[in-house]
């Protein structure tokens, strides 16, 4: 039963069309269709603006200040996954540079979820390639201590498993569960009907407290107006 | 005396010109100009850039992780308000996004001041309605439990009054009693009067040591100067 | 022996090509080709984007909440210097503005490091005078307590010392000894020499892991491949 | 209207045997008794453990790293007073210790809330002097900038008024304000009564599910029990 | 496949005899033993010191500042129990004092490992009921938003499972999956075992250095010796 | 010019006799005396409480996560030294824990300045090692990664040089420079001289604001005084 370092090269992924399903309908959206789970917190803050990605996520587990699994992780990565790496304690090293970038993206790789720093942020926008990071860092990496790749992963209480629906935006990044993406999608796409009508309703003067039932609510709870 | 949850509906505004005298003067200038008071704090950001906007604070007291307060804020409103949200405890949640944007914006509002998080900030940024939060969240809200809206509220220090001035733009926020607006704005204005002389004089090369006697003040204090 | 307040005028600068090469070279591979030191942190942002810059280092200790010593350092200033300011203990006072800007500006002044806060970045940026900087904050400082200028500072561990080469980008911000600037530019120069050929060859689909001998790597620490 | 500094001599303090009612129920019980206001927040610590008080407070907003108007606040206090000390940016100096609390304490003062730090803590505690505060630490301030006493100051969103009642223990520091103390202390009175008869119930092993009615609550908002 | 809100009634526990061996082991050991694993980190601090516990853990989901489903917990539990509560986003509430530990100490529950804040804390340690916590605060809460009791949580990037077993003591909490607690026993006790004899040897004066191999692994990465 | 690690075997150290009289003064004390310099910052506190130490500062520089470092400062101290540890980049992890405590009593070490965090707590306290530190964390380390023993480190701004005199109490750590050692004892022996009479003036209910001239530093400043 003891602790293995591994590398798992194969890892079941969702539905294409679901995953970009789900990137386009953005975090808030997936994030309250789902039930409000699988926001992985507000520290998590992407490099570039107005960028919208869905992927599947090919996780990693490192030890602070050391990237070498993150080097193991390029070759299990298929067109399309968004690598998202943790550490076994906080971290600020930039781990994550544009050589790195250069390898993934010659893998198909859609983006990166960084829950310690990445560093050459100018080179990565230039390159195109989206970062969620929780730092910014030019601090280097060394390449002594194993860790694993595509295991079980947490990040702000959220449970990623390899092969989760990544989404990311500008409001951050959203898991969703693999065996929930069609039904999430489906969720999602509802949802966004709906805020289309209200949209529309509230743009012309309509009250979200008559159109959702609020005002009684409001009474019920005890709050009272006054002039 | 028991503790109410309350709904002001009507508040005393400053005069509009006074208003946006002081939104173009600019944080900087008028938290001077009043002695250095009203600064909301670092925390508080604005999500787009080059923005400033002055206008009459429409207060809202929430519990964390719960907006119905806000909904319930949105009918007090009048064109050249600016909302301003706290809690009653910290919290991260994303509690404005872009329908209730929406709706705000169908009543004139033309800004938020969130001491919490707000999402759809792409949205938000392409309809472009003025945030300044200290998060940014997809993490969404329930609608339970009551707060008040137009109390006075305090946040980083500063206390805010319904119907105070606020002034935002991209060095922060700062909150200008309502009865000191045109004091503030005359002080604000013969601040930067005397600082275009200055800038003049800097730019040609002029020392802000000798123009303003700090040369000998830094004597007084007993700095020396060593080659 | 007592502590004393001093200004320093006369410092020693490194030689120009090998600043202006470092500020070019960015911090990260500065950084790296040094040894990985130098770094002072990701809490020091840059206002700006897409900005590359080296300088050298004028010094500043300041009390916290008083920008005195900055009026002081203006006059030893001189073309290609950076201002790198620190306080006796934390501060988020916005310690410096756009007339400050002015004035160093005339003096050549290439750009600022602020560990504490500054304020008027709408200006700042529109004068494109660069800023690195803990905090953005309009609240303004007072002109009472002594402190020093091009004295040995540190910031994040680093030691800074007046004259040392300072290189600062979208990663942050980097001081090189200025003994070793001649020494750091040929190591930079050659690892991004060493980058421009592993890029190409990680863009063409080579694996790092097998460029670097990082898979026997993996094997010797103990990690295993599964299916 | 010039903002001014200002030492208010006399102020109102409520009945004292409200102030020592409320000190002895404790702060989790005068803030729900309250209504669920009045917190400081739990960066408050306290230097001590096990020590309940409540005093009237005398309020003071220096400048960070100033202490001049902790020693102007001296003669203004009366027995029963706590001091309650902010400042107008966040500051981690140590701006009390063992001299000021032996002034303070030859006047009665029975502690200290700071919103920053103290130092001397050793001493402190040999004293009998309480203290709650977010910082120790042992720097020391200077002198020289101007601030009030016995102005309306605020701490985590809550407003301090001179006179208010400040309950402390070791969860912390609730303000009370002085029109509300007689009230308080029946609301404070009331919830400890009832609480005693509860705690009996549930060591006897009754459940608060049944006792409460929160049984019937949590099916109403869809709370399932599975096995 | 719609979230549901569940309070899972039965769970599977680990065997008690591992469960007070891991406990005794204490948490740096226990850490060490299943391979640098398990530690809800630094944050989560005890109230009391010098308490040692192990126990089975029942984890429970909240709404941030409402502790209805920490009621609902009660019942599900057995003596030997830890509570383990986590929030669906940061919450500094005082989610937990002396009336529900009453009711908790009624069932056998040994202890409280709360991702957020608790009150009463002088009673708390009075009673004897033994608290790891981010935070103490007697700021109260609400009973209206649903959560969970017995599903998978997370802290820190450690995943706890319902009847995992958890150890706690002065050096923080260490959650070991119940499968693997006999492995775990076992692992400690050997490595408290070697602990043993390294001690005396250790204090004999003998070096590290030279028992462990240290000084040619230090040679080997290229540590020099200078004098 | 390259960057090497080494272990300087040998360092200077201060004159016991001032080493132990800095100790005894205390940190606030010595901090004042030497002009508010030294103190290591609130951060760093320590794990037993009423205990003061000083000593001479054997330093390391780690990677974080990595403790190999510190074994190999084992065998430079002697008696009357206190360890002083930084890292790289920040850490959280339990970098020392009682074995290393045994080795390092064995050679007569009297404390640890920790600038990441330490482990075994419990026995740590009972074993009588004083330890300031940043973090308790029972988190292990690898031993892989090279770094340095008795190097110029700096926390919080200050800079410790190898034999630099730590002085460490219940107000936290301060370092004064090894060649200031005696100067420094003797402005903190007439501080406490000083400190010693206005305590008793100030007992006896003197006034600070009398006794040091400030009521007119207040006048000076523009503090008025109201009813």
């Amino acid at each position: 039963m003891a602790t293995r370092h591994i590398v798992k090269r194969t890892i079941e992924r969702a539905d294409p069309d679901a995953i970009a399903g789900l990137g386009d309908a953005g975090t808030a959206t997936v994030h309250e269709a789902i039930g409000r789970r699988g926001y992985l917190g507000p520290e998590l803050r992407p490099i570039q603006q107005g960028t919208k990605v869905g992927g599947s996520a090919v996780t990693v587990r490192s030890h602070p200040g050391d990237n070498i699994m993150i080097h193991a992780a390029v070759e299990v990565c298929q067109p399309g996954d968004i690598l998202v790496v943790t550490n076994t304690a906080p971290s600020t090293h930039g781990m994550f540079g544009d050589l790195l970038a250069s390898s993934f993206m010659a893998r198909g790789v859609v983006g990166l979820v960084m829950d310690a720093g990445v560093r050459d942020t100018m080179d990565l926008r230039a390159m195109g390639f989206c970062v969620w990071t929780r730092h910014i860092s030019c601090e280097g990496t060394v390449k002594n201590t194993p860790g694993s790749v595509n295991v079980p992963i947490s990040i702000n209480g959220v449970i990623v498993e390899p092969g989760d629906v990544v989404c990311a935006d500008d409001d951050g990044v959203v898991a969703v569960p693999r065996s929930e993406a069609a039904w999430a999608l489906e969720q999602s796409n509802a949802r966004l009907a709906n805020e289309e009508q209200a949209r529309a309703r509230l743009q012309a003067g309509e009250l979200g407290l008559d159109m959702s039932g609020l005002r009684q609510k409001l009474v019920d709870i005890g709050v009272e107006w006054i002039e």
